[in-house]
């Protein structure tokens, strides 16, 4: 599941991952790692809101061209990547705030979630890059149904992992229980 | 541009609207005029993730198979609805954080995004509901060539507003600079 | 005082315990271990809101009917499992916020004591499992005279802790004062 | 369902709901409706943890000995009726944190749900009267089957207003779509 | 002391006043107001982070080049123009959060505020637009002798007030003490 | 029990009420209010840290010689009075949190009560002037015992109003339950 | 400087410093060492609000008799040690928000600072246990000129270690300078 | 590129920075290091508003007559640095919030960045002081072409640095895959 990065010459990938520092990866790498679960490709790209403006516009303002069709975007503090890339093109952009040294990821939060009415983003838990990937996938299953079954597959895995994980806790009580 | 409403033999419209009860429907209402301006069909729906758990999780079960590909799901307080829809389906769920009559939505909001790794619902600003049927379209119009080129109509329908306004506050500001 | 456990065919212990993924059982196991002070039989099972919403309302309809009393239900983050549980049975169910690596528990405690009217949850304190043990002995005293006897005796006895440790601290004082 | 009040020398009513004011009442009211509504009886009475301490404090100690089985307290800002109340009993106590003019409930939400390991309060949302009732009708029902089969129609009654919701949502939505 | 618009030929004024929208200008005006009392000309548009980001970014780039010397600019919500506008201009931006319908000018505060190294924002308090027109004003005296002493008197004038104040108070305060 | 103003020759009253506007005395009256109760002579001043900051250390720096005994300092949003008075003199200084347009009066209570260790300040709750007068009285009493003799009777007078509420609040929850 | 501990039966210490739990001692010790310094001395005690309710309001009923002339209360999460001890007491009483594990002392500050009018609580910093020393002696030096000189004698010692640091600042600030 | 310190009779530098204590300069040294990085002289001052009242004002009340032209100041807590050296001077006030051991500088922020209408603070963001260093800068090159140029070219390179971290990613993104 080798992912396609941002050299290729051919089509670009599905989903775009940007993010404002490389500081941001260990963080937003999740979100690779859930497309790469699913056979999606990719393509990560450093564009800052703030350090480069217009590439990064002019990275958003080509991607749907390009054949990107939903880009994740990750950012910290007064986080304004996901926004300004979202004003820069018709995909589909989803959120991660990424917490930083202080206010533990509330002021990346309300910076990506509280957008005015006319350009959304789809916002996702603090640190949730995970949940980004995967929100990517379900936009893409819309209209592909062997990416939906594919999902549905994942939920009954999740399902399966409850189930293991409660038969687990059963005996971890018990010995709980005899030694406490 | 009329809706299909829920009691419709025919394919589910694309776009399903749910909320926990009729008191959130001044709030959700935006979603579904934001659709009706790009001509999308919608329906909407009460279901409550508290009071009927499991009608809920039925119509989320379905909702795939019936041809519905997004879903918008409003609540307030302890806002379950969005996060339970997104775990019985495969389709992406935008979440409305209402606001309540106390907290001012906070509540609603994380209640709503810092769902747990496994199971995204991509959220909007607090009674963003507007923001949400923008968001349904974005994801929509990433399979959908004609309503993308809508949305870029629509996004420069905004810049062109802007300048309108722009061009009104030099009036406006003139005016109170000669008079204040 | 062993707990019986899930696989028992024997009715079911009065208090259910149950948390969205074992990884809440560090923080959970404290309530465990109030019951066991009280002799009070417990079961303890990973059910999730999220990524197994039917098997987790199985279990809630079915409880009363197989002996259970009271439900202890821990969650963080969008916490909605124990106002998931209360939607599904008429007992009395107590919410345990855990806390999670952002946001110190806040995210967790608001989405499970916010509740809508009609569904209530009786919410403890963030990471108070301790305590959601102990109003489970208390809701089965209300009707158990020896049981709230007990209480009684572990109030006294958490008056003598206090005594005790007043006497400590006057030596303590003491000698920080000569030393200090 | 007429109330036995704080006069009466027969046993006392199951359930004792104290408030530290009668401005409080306004609030606190719906506990006592939702009680009525199941034919519960209730006393109510004004108990200051900072103006009557110690009239509080004889009015916990004695309550269960009384014949009160669960206590509903309010208070509001530096809340402290409620834990003070469940140090003085074995009771289960229900915290309402009622919302003063300023920081909109929240202190009183924190001041009463953050109770240290020892002294639960079983604590329901802001200015959640009426869950803080119902609440009590599960805790007394959780020993008597005729009231758990109560509370089983009444969830039965909140799932048929959802539908008779949805409903009449279809209704309205279609107005506004064809009307907006 | 009327103020150069955003259609003169001539050197752009030394201040220029941006907002989201038309809607803020009832709040933005107090920063013009300001500049008037110093005889400060100014320019004021509506510029939009997110409905015309090249248009802002291209009035950003220009505006040093203009004579325009320092920036106020007001936004709310997830409050992107501050920033944004600081990322494009070696100018000074001094940054407004305006508040909006929810969360009382918190997430505008933070999202323009938190901004990361490397692209300050002066920031004022949430909806201090006057103090925002006076910062300008102690930016531009710090190499104009004239302004600062006019900011001394300015100064001076506040201490001024606070003496009147004072005096009207002994007055009042006598009676409402005769008439309490 | 007249006031004591700021003009007289004669020794200062024993507390000082400070304020950094007028726009504070609807607030702040209620310490005055309270000190009229109990008989304590008070003066009441505006003196602003921001638009007199040498003037109010001069007040502050003179208030002991004086024969004031306890300022009472009340200020909102970035509320710098108490603490600046109280680095300026060695009086007991309360402050109190005046709320103002925004943020509810949690940035006034932040800004007074987190005082760094060496120069505390007595804080209350937010609007809490009356407070503010009630704790200076005790302070006073601590070395007056006829003052203290005056406390314990106001404390005697709140329990009995509370008395009186239990008893109205009897009458009005039997008609409240007859009539609902 | 030995401080009077709880056993002696000659009169109290003027400052009562009492606690919930020793696990507090940590953070009270610097009100006591505080006071140390000023030769005033103290009595420590450990009384919790909710596991000894009624000796708690028997040892605050009885400190004014006993010779106790302020007292400092510390309590963490819904503290309500310091209202509880200032209800039933003409004494001052000084409240130190502990901060626990969660929410970072927020909890404690203001279930502490927030009280009802009628029963003021003088509330220092999060952990401020060193200026409720402070303020204590402030208290005990509005009547005791002496102590009121060796206060002043301790702000012009604050004073001197600021000149202090200023020099030593300036010769790291030069070697970071020059090595920087 | 030496700084001035605060001995030299020369010219005073045209920043200077200003803290409450010398523990706050490993904060605070990040101003210094961007400054030096422009070649723009500093000066470093320990002020404390709360033990150095009067010696602040004295500082702030000179700073403008000795060739200061814009001021970094930073603070903690109940942070008054800030908003009292803006009192007593002309110049522009930089506020850098540093965090203390609770509430992760949101009380920082709160003291500094609400100051009442009339005396602006320019605050950066919480422990911000390498903002507050390039905030200064980009004040002095509103009216310094040289520097202004030089802003341009720091500028370019945090453009240039986002570049080479953008090629960075590609590799490490490459392996992550390959590797994951």
């Amino acid at each position: 599941m080798g992912p396609a990065l941002m050299s290729s010459p051919e089509p670009a990938p599905p989903v775009g991952i940007v993010m404002g520092s490389d500081s941001d990866w260990p963080t937003m790498r999740a979100a690779a790692v859930a497309l790469d679960e699913f056979g999606v490709r990719w393509e990560a790209r450093v564009l800052s809101a703030h350090r480069t403006p217009r590439a990064m516009l002019d990275w958003a303002g080509a991607a749907a061209g390009r054949g990107v069709r939903v880009v994740v975007a990750g950012a910290g503090g007064a986080a304004h990547l996901p926004g300004m890339v979202a004003s820069a093109t018709v995909l589909p952009v989803i959120g991660v705030p990424v917490p930083l040294a202080h206010l533990d990821g509330m002021d990346s939060l309300l910076s990506i979630v509280q957008m005015p009415a006319g350009v959304p983003v789809a916002t996702v838990s603090i640190g949730g890059a995970r949940n980004a990937g995967l929100l990517a996938v379900r936009i893409l299953a819309a209209s592909d149904p062997a990416l939906a079954r594919a999902m549905e597959r994942f939920q009954s895995g999740l399902a399966e992992t409850v189930a293991t994980k409660d038969a687990a806790l059963a005996a971890r009580a018990r010995e709980d229980a005899a030694g406490g």
